[in-house]
């Protein structure tokens, strides 16, 4: 999408056909920076310490991070190195998992010389692939937010709240909760978004709001704690949020907090959808709750703030009490009984076991092998 | 309570006899810092300026901000005009109405060469009375506590999660939600407080985990988002909150945010009570949602955070893009269905209008005039 009225996507091959482009997101919303990573080490620092974020980025990232442990070394040994060490980075990104596992399925059969040129256009073929589904997710979505349009009176806004990041930063381009945002926008319907803070790292506030800004949608940036009341006084017509993880059964893992949001939702008879792209879902699982382990990160997301100074540095500060512990737990699952639909590339579908096996036959059948 | 040892209130009458100190709760966590107040608009401004901040303390502040007018002009003009800027300085605190109408009534008949004399008793009876209704909120609400606590094995900690701060630093002293916590841990109960940051004013990080550090009470301080997917996996027994106004019906109007904690609770079936003097009881009102207003405060509360630099200076930091607007609400409203019980001085009730007529009826009674 735009930044200063320039096309930009979250990661690129450079023109030197090589090297990794990618914006760092730890910088923004202050600071734009692109940062090259020339090696599979770098991408996996990329992915670890979040210059990359959002599932379908990191498993973007992942594919190129492939690519460049093969371009210095194309044995086996490096090949089970770079995978070994690209899926530990991140343990909740099913996305991760499934672009590794594309690419060994396709590298382990090549000659050792032909797999770097393989693995570069496997990963380019993959940021496309993400582009063309987002698009689709836009599509689809796009039919949601126009029936509630519909609906309004001329010039009224369709106010859409969303959590996290799940915009075009997320992705390659586009993004998937935002998609169909940005689709309607372009098409010259009055739309407006709230956009979650998103606690502890502010993914809202810092890369939604900015992303949005920089596009031109209208928005208005809320603590996490806001959505409840705005939606017991109709100020919000649909949620759209992203996951990392949807499971057979339509349970949603996505950023800690969504969950509330969907109780809020339901509560309030407020649609709640969720954009996805299909490898998201993970046909392995089936109760969320249960089964999904919650990534715990370090305490000093919580304990501290970053920002920019009234003189413009960036500044690290401590709103946490000395002595005081805290906890960080990543995400927390929807039960798919509070999911309105999932707005897939193939549709918007009910969140539960038919529906999916139904749009999606081959996948299941992968799972079952 | 404690503060390194040391027995302190939130609010006192400084040894002179007239001028009246209280902890500035805009320094913590990081500096304590004592105030002392001299005139009735110093009242208004610490009120306004949120130096003194929760519906108990806010009330006695303006019962003494009332004494230091009429020691200065004791004329009908003067407590009229103390009475308007007091009763302005917070919109929806009900208590501040509540000890401001006291005064009023007890000031008004009076010659005014006796305002101050009688104006001070009555400030430090207000102090004393609330200190009174938070022990019977501690005795009422260790019961419950108590409760949890035989269910578990030996040694096994009671997790109370808890929004906001409605600590002693909220009251006089002992607070309201805090009471039954201090009572237990006082006692040798195993105890644990899951504190919410409570985005944007960061109360719960700032003063409520301050409070409970000080005192010794084992906590963890969690963002606003963590608390739903705590109660999914078990982790939270009881949910104990403050509230700034209780409606006739049992609504409760708490800080932004509550009102999610209590679907959460809800959902995950983990009993959501709230600590309350009587006097925020406002059996004027009905319907909490439609009728109470809810106060929006200024934006750099959201798009600016505060706290202390790694070499120790307190910094202001932009967290939201420029030109991203934000809102700002203070308050929502917790139907009473989601409400298991409300800890009053007079027992735990009911969140219902039958139970609180039986409960008060002098209250109704009034309310009925």
């Amino acid at each position: 999408m735009k930044v200063d009225g320039r096309h930009f996507r979250s990661i690129w091959l450079e023109p030197d056909g090589w090297s990794v482009g990618a914006i760092d997101q730890r910088r923004l919303p202050h600071d734009f920076v692109v940062a090259r990573l020339t090696t599979g080490d770098a991408a996996v620092d990329a992915i670890r310490s979040m210059l990359v974020r959002g599932a379908p980025l990191i498993g973007a990232t992942a594919a190129y991070g492939m690519a460049l442990a093969m371009r210095a070394d194309g044995s086996d040994a490096a090949l089970d190195r770079a995978y070994k060490s690209l899926i530990a980075a991140r343990p909740t990104a099913i996305n991760l998992k499934w672009a590794l596992d594309e690419m060994r399925s396709l590298l382990r059969p090549l000659p050792p010389a032909a797999r770097a040129e393989a693995a570069y256009s496997r990963a380019g073929a993959i940021a496309e692939d993400d582009i063309a589904i987002n698009q689709g997710i836009g599509r689809h979505g796009l039919a949601l937010i126009e029936s509630v349009a519909a609906a309004k009176k001329p010039g009224e806004r369709v106010n859409v709240l969303t959590h996290c990041n799940a915009g075009w930063l997320a992705t390659v381009d586009w993004g998937t909760a935002t998609a169909p945002i940005y689709l309607a926008h372009d098409r010259g319907h009055a739309i407006h978004v709230w956009v979650d803070e998103t606690r502890p790292r502010n993914q809202g506030a810092s890369l939604t709001a900015w992303e949005l800004g920089h596009h031109g949608v209208p928005h208005t940036v809320i603590p996490d704690n806001t959505g409840g009341h705005l939606m017991q006084h109709g100020m919000v017509d649909l949620v759209i949020v992203g996951t990392d993880r949807v499971t057979a059964n339509g349970d949603v893992c996505n950023k800690i907090g969504t969950y509330l949001k969907a109780l809020a939702a339901h509560d309030n008879g407020v649609p709640f959808y969720v954009a996805l792209p299909s490898p998201t879902i993970d046909f392995t699982v089936d109760d969320g709750i249960r089964e999904i382990p919650i990534e715990q990160r370090g305490p000093e997301e919580v304990s501290h703030m970053t920002g920019r100074t009234s003189d413009g540095r960036i500044e690290t500060v401590r709103i946490v009490p000395d002595g005081s512990p805290v906890a960080n737990y990543a995400f927390d699952v929807t039960p798919a009984r509070l999911v309105t639909g999932l707005i897939t590339e193939r549709g918007v579908l009910k969140a539960d076991r038919a529906a999916l096996a139904a749009a999606f036959p081959e996948r299941i059948a992968a799972a079952a092998e």
